[in-house]
């Protein structure tokens, strides 16, 4: 056992830390307000001061990190384990350093799908002007009529018609799609309702201005329309016609590459949220120093204190938990991981939605307004108790995995 | 000791409960919807639909209801017990009841200290507006600068020079003023920063068009501007003038009518607070009931039914302790009340939010979502936690005040 | 609505306080001593002490007070919520003032039962001499083999044979049954298994010496045998046969009689928890005041405070539901009152544990040893989470209840 | 990083799990039985289960593991890391497991502290014997006026009287000090009450014949003696004298060796109260398979699921952080894992006693009783709240370390 990151971990993570003290954390300000400038509100690709930290980023080798696997040359080859730290720093300046480094879910997940199981041709009419950043995606699963939770209930139907497939369904929750910018859809529905509960589904790609296709309206997340990073849209398809050759991979096998997509966002968007929680301290600690009550600043008084102690000590081990979860992935698989990518959806968000409340209480009234990042990083974790399933249905699953495994023990020792 | 609601008390309730079911909830999409279509979108004062539902209110008799004592022409000659089941169930619609009633803050605050402390002069030129609705009112406490909860720390001046006060300073989440609507400013600041702590600090009156006035930008919660009741806004005084007669009481009386404004305060937002939470737990049942996974409703889902009955069983709780605060503030005054007043404040934030929490969480990410009224309802109810001063702040004073108590007890029993 | 206790609730509490400071708390070590040299350490009855306090509570009329009704002549003929107020100050030595008073359970329930249901011949036989505190009784209902929340999983037969019942089973955790002197056994048992679920059971009472009766050993809570009121005992019944006219009430009755049994009992255990809490937060006060450490005392700590705030504020809203629920059952009777009376059973050990963990912490490890009471307060509460079931069961059964109110009131609404 | 055990903590581990299946759990009744017959009732350690299980252990090479340091040939040569996964698996049978390897606390420090501070003739006398586990040893730090938490409060004296030291003192919660065969005291006392802070206290062993060295009574914790390791004593040092030699170190050496006592120490407890909570989880788990109740068995109850997906979850997260810290010490020594030790100590009780709160629930009263181990699991856990200072005293100073470590980093970045 050994706790040390790898050289090859050191080194990005020192090289990212420098990215972002020179880079990123100056053009945050930047960002926001020429963002507010924006002709089309939702074209938040289209901002100047991205663009530059996009280059920078990419003269620094910091590009397409999330990339997995040695052999790949687009990436940056790192293992789960070597990602995830670069995740964690990437996730201090949420909305700009993941989008400067083309890490910014969906993505990720998207490349990750046309890398793993796109054809030839689809990689280079798609992939390829992703991991250069030219185009954006979106990645559209969530329906507003059911428990989503439950991959089997998707409504949205995919069928043969000659050399197309028609779509027909509804939609939302479908981050990235307000932007004018966001030219590709990956699209998940059933090709054969009355197949196996995990061959139903099939995934498509389809294409923006695609007749038959709406983008209706942006959803809201508290009061943000998140439009720094596209939105959340509420989409329908009526009649929708696409070429055969847009199927990603073959009919019934879209349970399972979404299954495969889960594992490394998982592991990015926890990591990502560590991030969030250390710049959260690091906010908390300055207005407690800097702040002065009753005679004395507030990182003198007891309760701040005891916020404090407690979101370090939740952090840490928070983030093991999260990084030996990669570790295994890197190592057994993400399947025999399984249990681990559970956990780690379920515990982080409870702990940085923990740390970021108690950083907005010490900033008093100012830590919700738009003075300090703290309102929109909470709003935002608030989402990952519902993102891939409520809490409450992966809870509930890891306790049946528990039992089972502690009835295999029981049965094992007679 | 008699837990029944008095026959006056049930009257109200009754003609409440009919005005929202038939008035107000049919309302509440039209108000949005008009609010939207605004041409300045501050302007939420002048809503078509709140004018009918102003004129309904008033044909009712349900106007003004929160001006308390039996002698006061203008309201309803309620104690604070009475109004309390008032205020409670238009807390259900809490963007657009109390304002429908003219009941709502910071209007009602500011009505009451004009009533109670206003000369004659200043009660026919504010109040009485006021009381018809048709100017609004803000007031202007809360700097940007120091730790508010500690009264001493205001900055802004307020200096006598000849027949004039001159003011100098500045100020934030001033509510409601960034309505063009709202057209007088209660502010406060220091006219002898050398007197006695508790009479440094006088109120004055200043009108929006005084020169020198300055209305900046509108402060945001978690993604709201909140421009629904007027938002909250930074403001700035620069060498701002007004006549003597504007003053409010003396020079010195600031932080003394400043506390007389708080108590009943407390006890309204307290009581719309228990209002939006059974509004939540209305829709928690009803969704619980109408959505299915797993092949049940969540209603019948043990974790569910756990945050159901958890948040009865607080919520009841609560009622009965801002309930016993009104009767104390009836029966011994405001100052008796002063331990339990600060209770309900500790208090109320912390259940309400935690329903709301599990309201949205029963939701799915649309809890989070402009489609229901829960997460505008917990990005309200999270102020609270600062509003008046932090929760810590008033958790630390009421343990001084039972530490005394007991240490009075302890001597007692020698 | 009114929150001041009435005439004869002050006259009783100021009588109360007046017993507990002279008589009771200085007789708090005597009692642990006496009881520690008794020959039979289960003999808590005859401990000299009690003796004492029992002929001083009759001289000053602090006799028998739980028997409700204005008509009945052995008690103080107090309602429910006037005896509430009573009930909580004896909570403050919780192992000698219920007690003292004959106000201890599980005499007061059984009492309360052959009071109403019990026979001429009954009553003169052990109502008489349980009223005199001649003798002690116990109430036999939960068994080790089943979930005893579902009263219909009893597995105790009661079996009619010619003019006597024969009695077979097994029961656990019966409270006071260790004690010699608890001379007579209100038992549990179905007389018929296959009628309605709510007609199977029987109450009958089984006198300690009857042949097949056996007592087998003391349960334990934590490290505690609480022989200070008798313990809680494993018993079995091997054809154990009693005559005819020991049955209460007739055949099938039993669940009716326990239901009847268990609204007062439960507010006589809530009121006396929150006399607990008030001791522990006294207790927690004066260590607080007393102890040093790091250069000033514990009570100027932040995090000390924060407790001292909590217990307060949480106290007193417990205080008020349990006071509600004693008048919803004076003035619309025990059933009306169930959710109130589920709700009480609820809250209570979570907020009264929360308040002795802090109490004992404040203390460091002296609060949990024999030197302070904390420990022992702890250990009793913490069993009142399983007593008459689980709170998941209750949680279960209140939000059931909260749910089809609800579904109602949207039906009215259309 | 690597999250994988190495090949002789492998090897170990599946030694102890052989070790435990085959002999502990076995014994654990009859442990506790011989325990009740023995004549004197705290000579735990003369049982003769126990002496058996020793001598398996030895046989097995399980015997004085936890003595660090690959050149000791005492011990089995292992690091922290090593030994944390030995010391988890002896936590499933706390109250055996431990002392059958000669690895229970407080003699394994007492151990370390004569093999690295000891003189030779010291470590003849008494490590030696401990080592062989013939005698049993104690350490007596904690007093009962002061707050222990900060050493320099420390009223017991050691004057030094011509080749002879004088001890005058009082000390309380002294581990193990009940038992007969505990013969040898660590005493921490002052020899310089005018030195340096850390300079002022000397460590000095003391035999338990010594005339003026008194043991008066064991303390109680939450009702439990612990005579099965030796209860807790109060004693007394009245003109206790002992030889020169006798003193470990030099004078004032007393703190620095506490310090170095305490590391592993913590390392221990934390990993053996892991392997509590995983026992506790597995009984959980089987009783909720096994339990049925409104028809089904409790392990299909929401509620239920939930409390098993927790523990699982947070202890996971508890035993990362753990190893970690042990890590940390076998690579940077203790000092530089002084925040990591703090953290576990912390987060350790708070996590395993959640844990074993809902174990104990799922088991209904019985989970409080001598019926399972559960109820005394939960009272030596509760007591890690206050060992070697309350939670709060930690959580303070790592506070203010994670406060100057930002403000660091605040200055570094300009």
């Amino acid at each position: 056992m050994d706790f040390a990151y790898d050289g090859r971990t050191e080194e990005l993570r020192a090289s990212m830390l420098e990215f972002m003290d020179h880079h990123v954390y100056p053009a945050e300000k930047v960002f926001e307000e020429q963002l507010e400038e924006l002709e089309d509100h939702w074209a938040w690709d289209s901002v100047p001061v991205l663009g530059e930290l996009r280059a920078e980023a990419r003269k620094r080798g910091l590009w397409n990190l999330f990339l997995p696997g040695a052999d790949n040359a687009a990436g940056g080859g790192l293992t789960n384990l070597q990602y995830a730290a670069v995740a964690e720093i990437s996730g201090r300046s949420i909305h700009l350093a993941p989008a400067a480094m083309n890490c910014a879910a969906p993505d990720t997940g998207n490349m990750e799908v046309l890398s793993q199981f796109g054809t030839p041709e689809q990689k280079q009419r798609w992939l390829e002007p992703l991991l250069e950043a030219e185009i954006r995606s979106a990645f559209a699963m969530t329906e507003p009529a059911v428990a989503s939770s439950d991959a089997t209930n998707i409504a949205t139907r995919i069928e043969r018609d000659g050399d197309e497939y028609v779509l027909n369904g509804r939609k939302w929750w479908i981050t990235g799609a307000m932007n004018p910018g966001c030219s590709i859809f990956i699209v998940m529905g059933k090709t054969d309702p009355e197949a196996d509960r995990h061959r139903q589904q099939s995934m498509i790609l389809v294409e923006r201005d695609t007749p038959g296709f709406e983008i209706h309206r942006g959803m809201k997340v508290l009061g943000y329309d998140d439009r720094e990073h596209g939105g959340h849209a509420e989409l329908s398809f009526t009649d929708v016609r696409v070429p055969l050759e847009n199927l990603i991979g073959g009919e019934g096998d879209g349970f399972g590459i979404a299954q495969a997509r889960l594992g490394p966002g998982r592991i990015h968007h926890c990591m990502r949220s560590i991030g969030i929680a250390e710049r959260a301290i690091e906010l908390m600690c300055a207005r407690a120093d800097d702040r002065v009550a009753f005679g004395k600043p507030l990182s003198d008084q007891g309760v701040i204190r005891d916020w404090i102690a407690e979101s370090r000590v939740r952090l840490e081990q928070l983030r093991l938990l999260v990084l030996k979860a990669a570790w295994l992935m890197d190592t057994v698989g993400n399947k025999a991981a399984h249990t681990e990518i559970q956990a780690i959806k379920i515990a982080t968000p409870a702990t940085v939605e923990w740390i970021l409340d108690k950083a907005i209480q010490t900033h008093g009234a100012g830590g919700l307004s738009q003075d300090f990042p703290l309102a929109s990083m909470i709003a935002g974790i608030r989402t990952l108790r519902f993102a891939d399933g409520p809490d409450e249905v992966h809870k509930n699953a890891l306790a049946r995995t528990e039992l089972r495994r502690q009835q295999g023990a029981r049965e094992a020792r007679g």
